[in-house]
């Protein structure tokens, strides 16, 4: 089996925990970051990351995130070429990270936009001063990607990094394998469960 | 012109700086941050993400990431699919991020391995105890995954976070662009000059 010749991960996974407890601990990490690396995938094959920020507030069960983005960027052009797309946040003061593996579907709804836009946004956008390019909630260049998840994997530190080190140098002595913290998997069939949640039928 | 649609990447690209200044902010990025997510494609076109560590030390001017993996976890697989992968390095405190495009190499070759090993490494692989898989360099599971990056792409923050905050202030209420830091490219060409330093003719 090849599990066995992975102690590492076999012993960092956690499957007993509900989803709503995975989904918990998952917001955390995001919250605690703020800020992902959105990766799309070229044409010529070649994976492309930036940093982006989802569009908050979060509900208590939401996976899709969405991002505020400005269309004349090349990660558009990413998307429409392949929409499959990874968003991977890191904690560097807790090694803690997650990665949503999914699916990128581009909205220039109004409405949609309206949801996620905040005034702070402009500064992004800037007022190219020709009456249609404001950086307003109206400006043609806003649109709204949405991360539908297909499958989420995160790591938890359950130690501190004293307890890390400790796990760690310990784990190398008794020739044991270290796992200090914890592997969490957020399934297709438990993320399809929470957008039942979400949708009228 | 698309740039002018997008000022904020505009206004944030820093053309006027050496190669080797380039290098250098990169790799204070990848020092502070220390471990990335390294993000590869399934055959099902999926792409997954996963934090790992690069192998230290760098020399000046290197720009090849190498890490010490286990070949029996699952993005083997998906390398051996697809090479093109991305190595992401975020900053939390900073906001700081770096995009490494390139193809991965896998190499079991025994110098390869001991170049980049240390025993601190053994807890993550563990002694199976049938004495071939003993967790140290000669641990038949031990490989290394080279990055040989074709296009690196990073934002490095000019300002603390009070001073990004203030420009994004000042920014939405003059309605000019925010760009409270620099986004700076290292070019395949770049890249290929360094390379040239580090090979015997």
């Amino acid at each position: 089996m090849v599990t066995s010749l992975d102690p590492y991960t076999a012993k960092a996974e956690n499957n007993d925990l509900t989803p709503q407890q995975k989904i918990e601990g998952l917001h955390e990490i995001v919250q605690s970051v703020k800020t992902g690396m959105l990766t799309t995938r070229s044409a010529d094959g070649h994976l492309h990351s930036r940093a982006m920020m989802p569009s908050a507030p979060f509900s208590g069960t939401q996976l899709v995130l969405a991002f505020v983005a400005n269309n004349a960027s090349h990660k558009f052009e990413e998307i429409d070429n392949d929409s499959h797309v990874n968003v991977s946040f890191f904690n560097t003061d807790t090694t803690s990270w997650a990665s949503y593996s999914g699916r990128a579907k581009v909205s220039r709804d109004k409405e949609t936009i309206a949801k996620h836009w905040s005034t702070g946004l402009s500064a992004y956008f800037g007022d190219l001063e020709d009456g249609v390019h404001k950086g307003d909630e109206n400006d043609p260049r806003i649109s709204i990607i949405e991360v539908i998840p297909e499958e989420i994997r995160y790591w938890v530190a359950t130690k501190g990094s004293v307890g890390r080190a400790i796990e760690t140098a310990v784990s190398a002595v008794t020739k044991n394998c270290a796992a200090p913290g914890e592997l969490r998997t957020i399934s297709k069939a438990e993320i399809q469960l929470t957008q039942r949640l979400q949708s009228t039928s």
